[in-house]
Formats: structure tokens, C-alpha cells, sequence
């Protein structure tokens, strides 16, 4: 285990070997709180600080108090040719999430495309690192999940849909896999909080008011209001069709049938949903034709005139493979408000490591 | 045959009828006369004027130039469990692309989910006549295809993806399909350009000028400038999964490489890629089961709460079924530009009826 100088730089691996050990404390067995650690610090190396070890007291403290089953065991409830549906057994989200996607993975390199969709769940962390998983081998990974509503509908008095967000990710030959991981929200709540905690005003279309008007003041939320869909109706549109694939098709909750992860009872499920779908490239297309393609696809765009004051164009992904690389040469620089949560991690398994002080 | 008696107003099936023999004017088969004919109307009966029979002089004037064939026939070139890649052979992309997604039910009935990829096709018209295939047999359609670039990238200078539509439809129960048909741009560019003719100013999110900054002066489009995409790095991001799914792993051109269906040299293919993917919830969930709880979702969706001087909350779709539902009753009210269009296709196919003059 390396550690840096500072407080606030932890290497890849000690971050890891922390979250693991918590998992282990709270009673996963060495797989499951192995597949936990790397969906978390592979997300925190990715610079993604909102879904990565930020998260791991809360699903510590539901754990321990039984709404997370530290025994459960996902397992596929029903299949055919190229899907499956996943009961998780109320086990850690991560854990379900990757198994979810490994079946779905199988079932793709034998059909050329599969969806598997996953019930009795919890939140999943990043979509991103699910996709991941899928293109390392060499495939394309799209990932989904619904959660308790947070985001208004276009005229909508409160929220209707999750901030259900979706993820690809597409194997690009010599370059990383180009990938998305985005909420069909205008911004993620934190932001929005952000600004309130600093009184600045926000942009028009990140909120509305308790009266469901657009509104710049953010000091409502999170109490009133809702975030506005990205794009208005259209990700209104996208978030539902999530909540189709991810909740309805898979027998879980759905809107305000779905528990929060983070403030409600925690010795109860919260029946979030998932749904995985994963191409097979390389049986529709020869890998090198399918690689060169990518490559000059992303050539192009790098190569394409920028506006006055830009950088230049950049395909989904490539900031935070940027980030990932940084933090596996130097370490990653969590955040304060990481920091704290890892903390509250520490004293419920029993961990103080000298990066955490 | 029936019309109404003023110009503008024409009966769903005397619309169909006119377009189906323009068709056969210029050599298609009666069988893909009627599939185009059946797009299009369709089309124009949910009132999404833009890619209706306003797109039949255009696709006429090719098929007369040899660049879509009239006799073309599209057929599969690879296929496996799950999926297919299906060589239009530049014919009409209307029906190329019920072609396919008729292939993408066939397959998704035997495995549960199926993805067809498609290459040498042209403009496909609304994408969701295809997803309202897969709605109309029970099962989800999600249908999406590249073009010619015309929206930029953020930080871009110039356009870098293509308008990129995407749809779905869902079955629910006794409503309507939920369907979402969408372009990945913020706005189409005909109403930047109606804009410009009216001589007003436009959302700052809109438009790029020549020089990659966002204005609210349409007057440079679309000689230069480029859309802006929905919702930023999200509606960009979309788009080169879309351009990815139907562009990369078809075969078919992708970004510049696609020719103009309007503009471009009508001896030539434009080379369009499109892509299926049809989810079979029956095999999956049964279907009394997914459609109560599609119900449910919309019920809910309908009983709540709207925002100080807002309509009732929709889910997707539903002013599109129910302008279909006036069309099918009262006829179909057609734009002044439609009909200067059909005029053209009127004496492209020796067609003259009452209602156009």
C-alpha cells in the first residue's frame, strides 16, 4: 500500500484496500467487497467524486442495518436466448450491477447483442463502470437505473421521474473506450446544493420552485422543488423510457415505489431497478474494420476546427480517462466532502489509515 | 377516395392513396409504394409535418436520378442469434428501414431482444413510424440512424454530428404506445430558419455562428453555423452512440462520408446507416403483468400535481395520438410548405387532385 505526503492524495490501491476492508468489516464475503472496492475507486480515479468512495458509508450503515443484505446473492429469476432478469436479493447494488452485466456479456457473445434487467437492487454508483466492464472485453456496454424521483416533467408541480441516468461505453481500437455516463437531469442535485451553500444564483433551467416555475434561487432545495429534465421534454423522454427498461420490465419499484438509498429506513430494500444491454461487436463486424472505423471517427473529431477560446473536441470519456491515468501515476485527490464520508466509513469498520487523518 | 372540401384539409386515406401512386409513377413495386405511403401519412396524421409528405418531392426526384433505386431491393448480408445487418441497396430508406425492423421483431420473438444495423440506406423519415411497428406487435421498439453533420460539438467550430434522431415505443395497456422521436439537436434546423424568415431572435442555445459562439441571430444558418446539441456534452454524447449503433457498426458512411438526401448529386446513394433494436417484453415479463404496470405509471404520471398555468402532464406520444386521432377523424390539416411540396410531387407523378389545388 502507498500513500501520499498530503492528506488529501491516496493512492489507487490504498483507497481500494480501504474500501474493501470496510466491505469485509460489515460482513461481504472476499469477492463481493473486492467487485464493491473497484466500482468505487476505479470511479473516484475517474474523477466522478459524487458516485465513487463518497458513497460508501451510506451503503456501510444500510449493511449493518439489514436493508443491504451483507449475504445476499443475486441470482437470474428468469432468461432466454439474449436476456435475463436479475433478482438481487437486496445485496449491495455494486455486486448485483456487475454480476448483472457479466450475464449479459455472456449472453452477447452468443446471440451478438443481449439486455438483462435487474430487480430488488440498490443504487448502482457510476453506471459508467458497469459499461466499462463490457468494453474491456471488447464490446459495447449500455447501462440504466431508475431511483426515487427527483426531476420535474416538463410542467410538472414536483418531481416525477429519477434522475435516472444511462451509460455507454464503445471499444475505440488504440484510443480508451469512448464513454458517456450521464443524468437525464439538466445537473446532479449536488450542484444545485453547491450554489445554495455558497448563495449564488443558478441557471434558469436547473430548477423549478415548489409552484413548478423555473426559478435561479436554489435556496428551496432540496426540500421543495425539483430538478428540470436535461433538455426538457427530450430527457424527460430518455429518463422514462430508463424507467420502462430498468423498472417496469424487471419487476422493480418504480418512482415513488423506490426507497432512498441514503435517508430511508435502512433496515428496508429499496427495490431500485437496473437494465444492462451489451453488443457484440465482434460478431456483426471483423474487430480491425470495427477499430479502424472508431478510430477515424475520433481522428476526425479531434482534428475538427475549434470555436473561438476552446480546447480541442474531446469524444464522451476522454476527460476522465485523462483524469484516470493522472490518478494511477499520482494518486487521486479526494475532495474534503469525500474525506469526511470516508471518515464516517473509517469508524464504522473500524479503519484509520494515516492518508485518512 | 374522400377529400374535404377546403385545400388544406385531406383525407388520411386520399393522402395515402396520392403518395402511393407517386411512388409507382416513378417505378416502385406496389408493395413498397404502399410502405412509403404508409410512413408518411402516418407521419403527417400525428402532425410531425417536417418529415411527412413534405419529404415526398425529394425522394422522388431521386429515385428518378437512379441515386435510390426504384427496384432496389434490401436484403440480409450477416446475421446471428440476435441480430442482422441488413445492405439497403440504396432503395427508398422508408422501406429499407420497415425492412429491417421487421427482421429486429422476427428475431427479438425468438431471443427476447434483437439489434438490426443497416447501411446503404437514405433518409428514413420519422423514426418513430418504426418504433410504432415493433408498439403495434407488443413489443419495445427503440429505432435511430446518422446524416449528414449539421450540429456542432461543444467547443467546436462547425458542425460535427448529424441531427441523429433516436425514438421509442412502448405498449401500454389501454393507452396508446408511449413513443419519443427526437433529434439529439437542440431545435430543427427548420425552425432556425423560420426564425431567420420572421427576422426574430433565437435561444442563445440554439445556434453556433461561424466562429463556434452561440448567438441568437439565426440570419447566418444554414449557410454557416451549426445546431447547438440538446442539453450540451449530453445531446453529443447521444448522438455518437446513435452514429456508433448505426454509422460504425453497420458499414454504412458516418459524419461526412453520408451524403445530402436533398442536396447532394440525386445519381448518387447518400450512404445513410440506421439501426433496430426491439426488446419482446412478452418473452420477458407476462404481458397482463407489464401492461397494468405501464398503466400505472401513466395513470400516475396523469394525477399529478402541474405547475401554476400548466396543461395536464403527458408522457410522451400523446399529442402525437391525439392530433392521429383528429386526422383519422376530421382529415389531415396540411401546411402551406407541405403542400407547395406535394404540388411538386404532383407533377413529378402526372397527379392533379382536387384537394391540392
Amino acid at each position: 500500500m502507498t500513500t501520499s505526503a498530503t492528506t488529501s492524495c491516496v493512492s489507487f490501491d490504498a483507497l481500494h484496500t480501504f474500501t474493501r476492508d470496510a466491505f469485509l468489516a460489515v460482513g461481504l464475503g472476499e469477492a463481493d467487497a473486492l467487485t464493491g472496492a473497484d466500482v468505487l475507486a476505479t470511479t473516484d480515479a475517474w474523477g466522478v467524486f459524487t458516485h465513487g468512495t463518497k458513497c460508501l458509508a451510506g451503503y456501510l450503515r444500510r449493511l449493518k442495518a439489514g436493508g443491504l443484505r451483507p449475504a445476499g446473492t443475486p441470482r437470474i429469476v428468469g432468461e432466454g436466448g439474449a436476456w435475463a432478469t436479475v433478482d438481487g436479493d437486496s445485496s449491495l447494488g455494486l455486486t448485483t450491477s456487475a454480476f448483472a452485466v457479466k450475464v449479459a456479456i455472456a449472453k452477447a457473445k452468443q446471440q451478438g447483442i443481449a439486455y438483462v434487467g435487474v430487480r430488488n437492487s440498490c443504487h448502482f454508483g457510476a453506471a459508467g463502470y458497469y459499461t466499462w466492464l463490457a468494453a474491456r472485453e471488447g464490446l459495447i456496454g449500455i447501462s440504466m437505473a431508475n431511483d426515487i424521483p427527483s426531476v420535474a416533467a416538463p410542467g410538472s408541480r414536483g418531481a416525477i421521474t429519477g434522475s435516472n441516468p444511462i451509460s455507454y461505453a464503445v471499444p475505440a481500437g488504440r484510443y480508451r473506450p469512448m464513454l458517456l455516463d450521464m443524468s437525464t437531469a439538466t445537473v446532479a442535485g449536488g450542484k444545485v446544493y453547491a450554489a445554495r451553500m455558497r448563495g449564488e444564483a443558478i441557471p434558469a433551467n436547473w430548477l423549478v420552485d415548489a409552484q413548478g416555475r423555473p426559478t435561479t434561487d436554489p435556496s428551496c432545495y432540496p426540500q421543495e422543488g425539483a430538478l428540470q429534465p436535461a433538455a426538457g421534454h427530450k430527457g424527460y423522454g430518455i429518463s422514462l423510457l430508463i424507467e420502462t427498461l430498468s423498472g417496469i420490465l424487471t419487476g422493480a419499484g418504480f418512482t415513488w415505489r423506490i426507497g432512498s438509498w441514503m435517508w430511508d429506513d435502512g433496515t428496508q430494500p429499496t427495490h431500485h431497478g437496473a437494465a444492462f444491454i451489451v453488443v457484440d461487436t465482434n460478431a456483426i463486424m471483423p474487430a480491425a474494420l470495427f477499430a479502424s472505423r472508431m478510430e477515424a471517427l475520433i481522428d476526425e473529431i479531434h482534428a475538427a476546427p475549434v470555436a473561438d477560446g476552446a480546447n480541442k473536441l474531446r469524444v464522451p470519456g476522454e476527460i476522465e480517462w485523462e483524469r484516470y491515468a493522472e490518478s494511477m501515476r499520482t494518486g487521486i485527490h479526494l475532495p474534503e466532502d469525500v474525506l469526511a464520508n470516508l471518515r464516517k466509513a473509517g469508524e464504522i469498520s473500524g479503519q484509520n489509515p494515516g492518508w485518512l487523518k
